[in-house]
């Protein structure tokens, strides 16, 4: 059920109607076609040899036998494929083919071209890799104080990346505190279980061109990056995203399969197809980093925060991956909810012997906001406020400045609060339900896109191409991806509004690097905003084309002529309407054929400091949530019932779309919440598969009740602000307070497991403190605190100035 | 051995270069994949039955057994497709699937989709129709003459076409005379021989998106009749041309197979295959019309033509196919070699129980051609003047007018006759070779694209768009074709030399009607004139914006700075050089997204008369031959040893390709001057197979010299005209008036076989007039004439004014 607060109705032909997903129909039936279905003549199949060893130097690898079975095209190793890559500058540190070490279980070592998957398989038994075991690092605080020899080369050692920020002067405010409370979290590390696994199809044109269809969520950065580590010309290589069946940031990068395929490809003369099993995509894993934090707040007497102190220890598994900017997130968004007028923070991301963590939805806030929302849940029972009323002393307000520079324009977070309080009537059954029963409050805001690319500051970080046919046919050519969240709908929708034609005539090509114009990717929550934007410039030029076209045939002025739903009529009523094809032919006779270009690019909001680039965001979404749980004392079962969540949309285009998001994002909560989680024996991973690895069903979805705030964001396209991973961030902590609503223990570690819950009971039996979670931080030396003030004119608000 | 006559050098980079043809490796080593060489997931096999009668009525067809039999997905007929198409306004008279009548041997009638080929073969066998037969018309004279039903409805029967004009007063011109000549010719019908047979895939997304990936010419003309004969709008549709083994003229329309296809990819939910077998395609055909010709010329006493009257007997095979501007073509041309200052032109176009007849390379003007160059042959053999004489007398001059209205810029025919005159001694050896050797001259003309697209006059012929990314690649997305003539290395070259890159840094994308723009597809030789003129536009536009950045960021004037092969120098040698890839990046951070769009629609060049929109061009291509040839009197066997071949080019973008149309010019010639024919018997095609067609090999191909003429035409892009069809029309006159040189017999009639030669040697001995061809012409009342003056300003020439 979705509920919609909506400013007074505009004049929309097509925002904010519920149309049809544009693919739905070809993916319920089996038409849409994704990497693993696409077939080519002569296709050959790549297996890759997988590491056994958690950490170990390769001594030799001998192919030979595998290259003389029957069957094989080709057998190549890492002399075949030296080249290092990574998407981010700082970590260039992965080869498709391991060369020097293995540094997880899984980690890639040779690969096959053979005549099907079973003779490549056989063919991988058949390769002799002769180790040298070196010492493993499988936890935090393994990395941070084991002695030996370190994952990656470099002078930090498996500390390989740490930052300390403070705005404002966190021990005086402190000192200064009528009350300070610490506590001690840990966010256990998940997958992003994407229902598609991970394939691709690599063919090589002898002419020196590449094509490689994948499932990825970046074709821009596959492409950069495989033509680096197959040392081609960029415009080599061409990347194609066919239908992706998810991806939650676990297709962003490129991966050993696809530079493998892509070089065997190009060894063999053949297409080679690489589809990963549901075993190999687990240990690709890039999901989200197990963290341990540490956070300290000081409070004045009526409940408000004079300061904030955390610490972030981040797991970041073998590689960097995103890891630089996962680390930074944990820091980077604590203040975006509430005031926080003193500031700090410390974290340190670790090397460890297990599948590199990268970005999973939500990117590196889950973890700090399940910490923060746990924290002031507690804060609030010990100051005996109600937790609502302590909220709504500190949240942030529209059109402000936070003391870490980052620009609030729309905020609809109180709305958003009073939505799901009244709704779930919170505050008249939060504390006084039968035991067992409870409700728990969060927040939660998210990016809507960062303001930076991965490679180049002044870039244009979307684009989009119409072109005009005089059938009435509007080309949309985009580099977004459609990854299942519904973008290329997305698109059709403001295209057809902000040219005025029907969504049907749109015909749109996305993902195709040879065929589209730029976009980033599917990441960071960035496409509705910035692919959205980028489409209105485009169809407004082409619009005032037709129109001026018009107005000069008819001979009245352009204010005189409407034009939506394909139709433009005179708002006298006067005249014949006119179709799009023929208002196409008019414009097109006077400007030959029509096209046009919009792009964007975020505004400069970083800060004047190192790391300031990670956090800010031309606008924030935010949410709230209640949880309603039951809670078994017997078995420590904890049954979600009910959740209500209200999001900040800025404006839905798509009602239908948002509240899917907004579903999904509360299934995925879900079972981070309560279930998932990523464990390992000698560094082999103890449950890579769908039936190990719990993860919720149907039968344990709650109902789940929807409001939709629209606060029309002034930069934004149409207002609409992001949906995609916002609604996943308070879900988990009102679980996990629900549950201390319910029984009274607080369970500061995911997944609240049964075993944590009576872990927790049993305490609190013993009347020791009724919790379960970290108790202890490693030891660790930060570096050295970079101090940024805030220019005092900020300190005042900020307002926004409309539309870029 | 190519010989290039070129204006003083220019400052170009890739123009005139022999670049290598981007897509050469990928065909030469099998990796580019055709039409049948796709395969998706779930494809069935599509089958058409096809008329065993010339003409008859449809009574009943019974498709029960066939939907029966095990791995059938569907049987369909016409009631399925019940619309009627055809590319021309005037000539919607084709169904998919016969529904009425069948009208030629070949026509369809009902079509299967099955597992396999073979299974749907035999589903064809179960088939049972019930036909009516009707009177059958396999001549010219039969569908002039013959009682009974014609093969059409409508007001004229089987004269279906017809048309009449006069420019000027040729009576008049011919009373005034000192000398009047006139022949009879017939040109036989001749079918394209595409070494890639027709094939198409049909995909069906039920979301209602119809995607056909079809060999052919024209994406554009099939997306609009496959729209129409499925009754989806068009939007709905996409089709998209892969690699096309070859056209001429062949592959320009809808054909049954591919709405066949597409209608079982809607009903079975398949993936639907069509590919024809080479005996379908000898069906299929829209080749060559058989022209019956009558040309009568007046003459001064010293040579100067006074007046032509001319008429044309067209056959046109069972429909209208492109029959309208083919008819049209038979008329139009003939002013453009020589100054005719009265012309009259009478043609009608039959329907005969033949497969439809439509363009091949020359559509429409190769026959008049050949009947020109032989009467003006024989009338200096009459006048007693060398044929070099007389014909130098009466050369068009360059940026004329003819007396039909047609606009002509550049023209080098006087350079190309010297050329070929000079290398092959003509006038030294012209009537003075031993018995049974011969040397034999012709010249010819063809168009830069017609003046007029099919569907509208205001749009836009072509379009091209650019967009330049960030890392140096040069995205090229056009609508036109390369149907093996290298439009696409072509488009490679124009971008590359007008933007300023290297050729290897373009991107090409060509020929979907969903990605790229509009282009008409590739036919009267339009595409290098005006998809490179639009890619100018576009490279133009774009260019300006890089080098302003480049002006801003280095503080030099824009006039200052050098942008060729990728880099950026200052004309004053400072400074650091820029690559392109830092250049996009400049402007792109100035601009947003790099993108242009650029058009081109030729100038309205026809005259104030009906019909007047087939002939005018923005330019036309000369070509001059000389044809050395060996007759054997004992076995009237021709071996054509030599030819001379000068072409004004306007300018060789790629000699390298140029030189290769050529030849295939000059190769497809010699087969319809020698070889080639359609033949039937009681409806059936005689040799529907390349075992019993004859056409010529690399064993029969004569040493072939070349001459390049440029003559750097105002209005083309970079100068460059035609080539692709503009030197086949000489070649063959120019064989037969060889065969007379060699043994004194004129062979009137194509294709000039040894049977002909023998005979016209037999009246030659029997000192009858000794000649082989047609004597008289059928009874037939052309419609009244359409009189039409020239305005007395365009006597005295005409001026071009420059690039439009």
């Amino acid at each position: 059920m979705t509920t919609i607060e909506r400013p007074p109705a505009g004049e929309f032909s097509v925002i904010g109607k519920p149309i049809t997903k544009i693919d739905g129909l070809s993916k319920t039936t089996g038409q849409a076609r994704y990497a693993d279905d696409l077939k080519l003549p002569r296709m050959a199949f790549c297996r890759l040899l997988r590491s056994t060893r958690p950490h170990a130097r390769i001594l030799h690898v001998d192919t030979a036998k595998a290259a003389a079975l029957p069957g094989v095209y080709a057998v190549i190793t890492g002399q075949d494929l030296p080249i290092r890559y990574g998407v981010l500058p700082v970590g260039q540190d992965e080869q498709a083919l391991c060369s020097d070490k293995v540094r997880f279980v899984g980690d890639a070592v040779a690969a096959v071209a053979a005549v099907d998957e079973e003779t490549a398989e056989r063919a991988l038994d058949l390769i002799e890799v002769e180790y040298q075991d070196l010492p493993t690092y499988m936890t935090i605080e393994e990395s941070l104080t084991k002695p030996g020899e370190p994952i990656h080369e470099g002078k930090f050692g498996n500390a390989h990346r740490a930052a300390a920020l403070e705005f404002g002067d966190v021990d005086a405010a402190l000192a200064a505190s009528a009350h300070v409370f610490e506590d001690t979290y840990f966010f256990q590390g998940t997958t992003h279980l994407a229902l598609e696994q991970h394939a691709c199809v690599a063919q090589w044109d002898p002419a020196g061109k590449l094509t490689l269809w994948t499932s990825t969520q970046s074709p821009h950065y596959v492409h950069k990056e495989l033509a680096r580590a197959l040392e081609l010309r960029e415009d080599q290589v061409r990347v194609i995203a066919p239908h992706v069946g998810g991806g939650f940031g676990g297709k962003l990068e490129l991966f050993q399969h696809e530079a493998a395929a892509a070089k065997l490809a190009m060894l063999t003369g053949r297409p080679i197809k690489a589809a990963l099993t549901r075993e190999e995509v687990f240990y690709c894993h890039r999901g989200r980093h197990p963290v341990l934090m540490w956070v300290k707040t000081g409070w004045t007497r009526d409940g408000r925060i004079t300061a904030m102190d955390f610490k972030s220890y981040v797991d970041g598994g073998a590689y960097m991956s995103y890891g630089a900017a996962s680390l930074l997130y944990t820091g980077a968004l604590q203040t975006v909810c509430d005031r926080i007028p003193n500031y700090r923070w410390q974290g340190v991301r670790v090397l460890t012997n297990k599948p590199p963590c990268g970005p999973k939805r939500g990117h590196g806030t889950p973890q700090p906001r399940f910490a923060l929302e746990c924290h002031f849940d507690a804060v609030a029972e010990r100051l005996g406020i109600p937790v609502l009323e302590l909220r709504r002393k500190n949240f942030v307000r529209p059109f402000s400045r936070t003391v870490n520079y980052l620009r609030i324009t729309s905020c609809g977070l109180e709305q958003c609060v009073d939505q799901v309080a009244r709704a779930s009537e919170f505050e008249q059954r939060h504390g006084k339900l039968p035991y067992g029963k409870g409700v728990g409050f969060a927040v939660g805001a998210y990016l809507c896109g960062a303001g930076l690319p991965v490679y180049w500051n002044e870039m244009p970080h979307s684009a989009v191409d119409l072109r005009l046919d005089r059938s009435g046919v509007v080309q949309v050519s985009c580099g977004q991806v459609d990854i299942g969240q519904g973008s290329n709908s997305m698109l059709v929708s403001v295209v057809a509004e902000a040219l005025g034609c029907k969504p049907e005539q749109i015909a749109l090509v996305s993902a195709d690097t040879d065929v589209t114009p730029i976009d980033l990717g599917s990441y960071s929550s960035r496409v509705t905003f910035m692919a959205g934007n980028a489409a209105i410039q485009a169809a407004t030029r082409l619009r005032g084309l037709l129109l001026e076209a018009a107005a000069d045939e008819l001979d009245v002025p352009v204010e005189e002529l409407v034009l939506r739903d394909g139709v433009l009529t005179r708002r006298d009523g006067m005249g014949r309407p006119l179709s799009f094809a023929e208002l196409v032919r008019l414009a097109e006779a006077r400007n030959g054929a029509l096209a046009a270009s919009g792009s964007y690019k975020p505004p400069k909001l970083a800060g004047p400091f190192k790391a300031s680039g990670v956090g800010p965001s031309p606008a924030y979404s935010f949410t709230a949530c209640v949880a309603e749980v039951d809670v078994d004392p017997e078995t420590g079962w904890v049954t979600v019932e009910r959740v209500w969540i209200a999001h900040d949309i800025g404006r839905a285009i798509n009602p239908v779309l948002v509240e899917g998001q907004i579903e999904g994002s509360v299934y995925m909560a879900l079972g981070e919440a309560l279930m998932e989680e990523q464990v390992f024996r000698r560094g082999v991973h103890k449950i890579p598969s769908l039936l190990e690895y719990k993860s919720p069903t149907t039968f344990e979805t709650p109902e789940i009740h929807t409001f939709l705030v629209e606060t029309v964001d002034p930069e934004a396209p149409f207002g609409a602000k992001e949906v995609g991973q916002g609604p996943l961030l308070p879900v988990i902590p009102a679980i996990a307070n629900a549950v201390h609503d319910a029984v009274g223990v607080r369970i500061d570690e995911t997944p609240i497991t049964p075993e944590k819950v009576l872990k927790a009971l049993e305490t609190q039996r013993e009347g020791k403190s009724p919790r379960y979670g970290p108790t202890r931080l490693p030891e660790y030396a930060f570096p050295r605190i970079t101090r940024v003030e805030l220019p005092e004119e900020w300190r005042g608000g900020y307002q926004g100035n409309g539309r870029p």
